[in-house]
């Protein structure tokens, strides 16, 4: 690769050819089972979550450590540092310590593109509000082709419908990029309220559940709660009755089509259990895809050597002697 | 062994022959005064607690570090994943990112056998509800057998007394359960509303606490709290007048009888601070033995190399192609 | 050194030589841009936070882990074992478990010298209550000597003021220590009710900044935070038109004087953003000099080997046989 990004901020910034050998380290991983390296020997490796994410922390916790990297914690219990200062001195601190890579959660959209103005080391954008969550957006790729058997075009024609809480998703505009980029054909469903600003997105927005299934390769499921059926004007009910995904809702989608979710679901609400843990669902695939793509992100985010502890900022030849 | 158990969820669910084992490498290691392995070198061994408990917790952590497992942890503070989600999705997910052990603390009595259910690896049960605490009842277990000086046979015939909230306790019935079948002769003892059931296991229960402590080999407390004493008819001062272990009380028992607790002590509640920390106190023993113990049972059910990603579980041969 | 100190409790405790032995390793750590050693491999480090601390704790999680330690994290979320029970307590039970150091932020003035009492091992005091955090003071003065560009006389006849909130500092009192016994000319200043006390310890207390600025080398700020301007007559606005450290306040000082905090800083409240993040800032100078002293010093207190399980403390041989 000719430029090796620094950032893994979103996935529309990445170029094509960082993209493709993510998913190629990665499909090898889970071929070969497993995978332990030393890409991050030596490594400080922040994990600075503001809100809580266990999964993900977890997932990137053990994609780091297989590196072997050196991991370390601040998470919502403990965040001091991130209340009693801003993200940017948080972000100057972990700096001035040499720590080598942030990965980021944090509640407010934008977030890690702040970090990485700050950092000088890799930025991961491991979720900022409800806007990117680009290491999903990986694995779901990642997924849907090998369940489809192929490469870079096994998703070609495909059609792909998203359905479920798409107003508070920072999965789901990040999938419709790299779905379409590979040749998907991406439906989005839903109640009305939560479709706005798809269409421009070029993908087909409706809130006919019916149509946007037919035909489908795969359907990917989001998380929806009863706290947030205030942006629809539907009560949870009649979202569960309107839009769960159902064996029944399934069939009218291509035989065998396959049914993802990034997690947690709620089982019974955007989905019934006999889907969710069903011979078509590819859930459990997504998290060990999750942990494969991930070591692999890291993997090409790893300094050539650990930074150390950032030398002298000022220089001290001319004051105060 | 013939059968090596793949978990431990409770200790009567474990051959002698487990038990003897556990027992045997843990009372070698504190022998030797310390223990480092590789038996879970490469493992991913995850600390599931839905509830404070930082000693236990630590006391693992310890347990799966000194045998080189890679630990992470999931609290009760970063519980998004236990609150977010079923215990089983919970399993699952774990299950699909390699973890080779869960050591389980959960607040519902039988959680560690719903998660044994859907986990590859193995399962340890920290704590379930006030039902089970396997490795504490495995090290007070050897902690009385270390004291006595000898072997399988030092309890046998022995009069061992366990005072204090039998009823909200997830100690002793396990405990019940192993100094019998150790040859022991059980008394419990507390206000009567504490002691029902505890006669269908085989042991004298009696409110009588000068008449159950008489000739005891050794006494064993257990924490009594304030808020836990509406299951008595007693207040916390008639509590501690009528059944705190103090010296004078102490004194009925068997000329250096030993006193055990699990700890987190209440000093000057269930037990007087000059017992608690007297030369007959056996509670810092208990606190050696139990990491000692808790190696011994993860190098038990260490697996024979790690598990690794999970392979796919869907059939892609024949869908949606 | 004749006698090496056996934990880090204060400064004003610790023999000179110690003193200077870690600042100079922790200067070689810095001109060498990191370090990593061995000097405890398999040794159990506990922090031990009963108040969040996120900057201290991962500064000294780094520091132990770069020199192969396991840490073990207690935190105020996961504090039961502090809350379940006495310093006293928790801190025996560590060295039952063999744990080699611990390091402490405790809420109660005092906490790390109970500790020491109870505990086998090294304690090294990270803050107690208002009243000491020896590692900042120990940074801080290092900070201050590679700026002025020397060793033990860098600071000889220097006058250096501390500005903001002295009465709730942990640091202040440990700097006007350090600060006197290098030679420094210490002025302390903010308003007369955070004065008080000051003047006893040897240094000039005004709350007149201006004089307290004119000529200084360096300023060093203290946090003032809003919920804490009760201690003092002025309002949170009051406060930052008199005393908040600006440029043009700093150009009362020395030319090129510098600027210290020990973090988090309040931008906006105690110093202006130009000031904070200016060219003669030290602040991040302090954050990586911080990793440097605090591997230094836990080099200096290492045990030979790892203490390990601690042996039977009860006398088996004629009790209760």
């Amino acid at each position: 690769m000719n430029t090796a990004p620094r950032h893994l901020l979103d996935v529309d910034e990445w170029p094509a050819e960082a993209i493709e050998a993510v998913l190629d380290n990665a499909s090898r991983t889970r071929d070969a089972g497993e995978r332990h390296g030393n890409e991050l020997l030596g490594c400080r490796v922040v994990l600075l979550f503001t809100e809580p994410s266990t999964r993900t922390r977890i997932s990137f916790e053990m994609a780091a450590r297989s590196l072997s990297a050196e991991t370390y914690l601040v998470d919502p219990a403990s965040s001091s540092m991130v209340k009693g200062e801003t993200l940017v001195d948080t972000v100057r601190n972990l700096d001035a310590l040499g720590a080598d890579m942030v990965v980021l959660r944090h509640h407010r959209a934008g977030a890690a593109w702040v970090a990485a103005r700050y950092f000088g080391g890799a930025v991961v954008n491991a979720g900022d509000g409800w806007h990117a969550h680009p290491t999903q957006a990986l694995l779901d790729l990642l997924t849907l082709r090998r369940a489809f058997g192929g490469g870079a075009d096994a998703l070609r024609g495909r059609k792909i419908t998203i359905v479920g809480d798409l107003l508070h998703s920072r999965v789901a505009r990040s999938n419709v990029w790299t779905l379409s980029r590979a040749g998907a054909e991406v439906w989005v469903s839903g109640p009305a309220a939560w479709l706005r600003g798809y269409s421009e997105l070029g993908v087909t927005a409706t809130p006919d559940v019916d149509a946007a299934l037919d035909g489908a390769s795969a359907v990917m499921g989001l998380r929806v709660q009863k706290e947030r059926m205030r942006g629809s004007s539907l009560s949870i009910d009649e979202y569960i009755d309107r839009y769960q995904i159902t064996d029944e809702r399934l069939a009218r989608a291509a035989s065998g089509a396959f049914y993802l979710h990034p997690g947690p679901i709620n089982e019974g609400v955007e989905v019934s259990r006999s889907v969710a843990r069903g011979p078509h669902s590819l859930v459990l695939e997504q998290v060990a895809n999750g942990l494969a793509v991930r070591m692999a992100v890291l993997a090409l985010l790893a300094p050539s050597a650990p930074r150390g502890l950032r030398g002298p900022r000022v220089d001290f030849s001319h004051v105060a002697r």
